[in-house]
């Protein structure tokens, strides 16, 4: 039964090896690394969390949300107060009760449109993965394709529910549709089957890089051709610097091969909780039965949370009713705070590392055209060492970018997120990056 | 790929037969039928659902407790509005943010005595099952107990994660002892692992059983004997009829054998969408290295929700601040209401099927000694077509209890619940019961 002894005390503990695998997973302990620096050094300037900015916000808002979103029950749609009772205190829809508002939001952010009933709404995009998962994943040779590097939160539930995954790698455009065709076709030949990719095209985390339009539809095109499914994630779309926003795969996809996953975490609060899925695509049974794969979702769900909270989701509701569901409208401030941030960051960037300085000690980065993070090459390893002397003598965090390859990359590499910074903390952390840069190159030239 | 062609249509549809195996469960499809007839029959008198009393709540009591945390963490913790301010909208602790007034209710109201640290506060019990299961269940050999008949929130996340379950029979007394010992054995002649016991002591659902103080005591020296964990469910342990409350495994624990799974669904509210488990087991690692169950389910649960809620945990820790985390003392009026309608469904049952009656007919039921919930035994198949008839034509619903069976049983029984129900409604539904009862015996007979 995979007891120890631990010696002196009556009761018997657990051994670490005998439980699940994903509890040891590389990914989970660099990010328990990761938490645990910063939370080691808290004086220290952080680009490592990708949290939102807390902007404007106040705890009282969520009262007032709360209020917006119950009197729009009473008075729109004239719901009497004991039903009104009943959506906010009991178990409730297991799809959620606000899909009809963030359908509402996509035809009017996104030109996405949907029927509401192919909206799950999930308790954060995080149990929209996993459902997703879930659902699409049935054999062991059923394979997730991710972009790589990727975002450990996909990764990381795909480990708790033992599904293969192949990695693809991504240009400075994202994933290479090339690249994509390639791994397909690899998986196939060794026996896996490919079921789906993973992928951020705006502004992806970590690395920053968006998908071209031209690509995006490359990408479907692939998806028809040899019958994969997308799993389009898209939390930072709003977030754009340079340029103009790009439309989603989901916006183009005209074949139902994307399943999109929302997030309200960046565009309103992380502390509701809420966040979705579209599975518009069709689901036809042994007898001929057809449903909607969010219908299968559903069952799915009823089975990790039974339903996302009715309180979350009517603070999310009242938000979006506040904004008569125009929610990048609302974001108007948050996308000029985040351009700025941007700018920001790659102008003190620039201002410490001048073309032939940088040319001298081996550094670059990338310019992303939106959202919260970018990445810098470095001439030395930037691994949890580092980290950890830079955090102690230079008091700057950062994220190593070899925490989210699954098979080996980035070791030279670190992840700058300024999201959650102010300028003048952006300033003054470049400032210390740039002194903790120069040092250990000094070091890795002696 | 699985995809099957739709005739006319250009999107392809997916097959469910490639979907997860979960999606096409049994339990999962009577869970739906009894969904759908239930809302197919809106008027009629419902004794299906183990939803809670909406009682006194009122929409606005939702901001009184918001108000109510928020409050406390200013005053009575010296927070600066800025702390505050970041702990309901920021990304949190994976584990909660109200864990230490958990941990103060469960020394309150139960007598466990457990550290903060060991509380992981889950968006409602069912991820507290999920959690629990994932980081437990590593091999395909490792397999779950059951007592049987059996709450489908266990077995359905079972499903999900493809683990092996072994049903255990269910006297009136609960789960017996003895029959555990046997399926233990059984279970690993035939070379599974036996892991874990899923039991609720206190009224379970959905038989109503419960166990005395000596069979929990035997359950657990059974447990250390055969080195097995205890997964205690007790969400009804407060509303008991008859006699005085029994302590739970937990509060009998020495061995640290017991996690115990913890619901506010129906002593607070279902809307909130928390729960817990307390995991005060010691896990330790290949060098040596320890740390608490609690902290291992911490990294599954940052890869399911990766946190609950921080409105829905607020809404909950203003509601325990109410009442100074004693929340038996507040649930009074809760506890004197489900008695009443135990006593009045009881009280009905037997009016309508005196003595001479039942045994005519074949009727009989248990007399449960708190709880929602109670069984009927009938002298005729309680299936879905049974429930069809029952609705249409007397304009009455429960719930088969086949549905709760993993390996058949259940047949000529149903389940009744009365925890959302006025008394005039139980004496209605009775009255419609005894009728349909009668007509179905008569049938059978000819």
């Amino acid at each position: 039964m995979g007891y120890a002894t631990a010696p002196g005390a009556r009761p018997r503990a657990l051994a670490l090896g005998e439980l699940h695998a994903s509890l040891t997973d590389p990914v989970l302990d660099a990010m328990n690394f990761l938490n645990e620096v910063v939370s080691r050094f808290p004086e220290a300037i952080s680009f490592a969390p990708g949290r939102p900015s807390e902007g404007a916000f106040e705890p009282d808002d969520l009262a007032r949300y709360l209020r917006v979103y119950t009197e729009h029950l009473e008075r729109e749609l004239g719901w009497p107060r004991d039903r009104v009772r009943t959506q906010l205190f009991q178990y409730g829809r297991t799809n959620g009760i606000i899909h009809d508002l963030i359908a509402r939001s996509l035809a009017n952010d996104e030109g996405i449109h949907v029927p509401a009933e192919a909206v799950v709404v999930t308790t954060g995009c995080q149990e929209a993965m996993l459902l997703t998962l879930r659902a699409l994943f049935a054999r062991p040779e059923d394979t997730l394709l991710v972009s790589s590097p990727c975002y450990v939160g996909i990764t990381g539930a795909a480990r708790l529910l033992d599904i293969a995954l192949c990695p693809v790698r991504e240009g400075s455009g994202g994933p290479d549709p090339e690249a994509l065709l390639a791994a397909v076709r690899e998986t196939r030949a060794a026996g896996g089957r490919p079921r789906a990719l993973y992928v951020v095209p705006d502004f992806a985390n970590p690395s920053g890089a968006s998908m071209t339009v031209a690509a995006r539809e490359r990408l479907l095109e692939i998806a028809s051709q040899e019958d994969l499914l997308i799993l389009e994630d898209d939390p930072y779309g709003f977030f754009v610097r340079a340029g103009t926003a790009r439309p989603t795969l989901k916006a183009l996809d005209r074949d139902r091969r994307v399943l999109h996953l929302g997030s309200f975490a960046k565009t309103a609060l992380p502390g509701a909780r809420v966040g979705y899925v579209i599975a518009d695509q069709e689901v036809i049974g042994p007898a001929g039965e057809r449903s909607l794969l969010a219908d299968q979702l559903s069952k799915v769900k009823s089975m990790t949370t039974v339903n996302t909270s009715a309180v979350g989701q009517a603070v999310i509701g009242g938000l979006l009713l506040e904004s008569d569901c125009r929610l990048r409208e609302a974001n108007a401030e948050a996308i000029a705070f985040y351009r700025a941030n941007l700018n920001t960051l790659l102008g003190e960037l620039e201002r410490h590392f001048p073309a032939a300085r940088r040319r001298a000690l081996g550094v670059g980065w990338n310019e992303p055209d939106g959202g919260f993070f970018l990445v810098v090459d470095v001439p030395f390893v930037a691994g949890p060492k580092a980290l950890e002397r830079s955090a102690q003598d230079f008091g700057v965090l950062w994220t190593p970018m070899s925490d989210f390859y699954l098979d080996g990359g980035g070791d030279t590499q670190l992840r700058l997120s300024c999201s959650a910074l102010d300028p003048g903390s952006i300033a003054e952390g470049v400032g210390r990056l740039a002194a903790f840069v120069t040092e250990q190159a000094a070091e890795a030239d002696r």
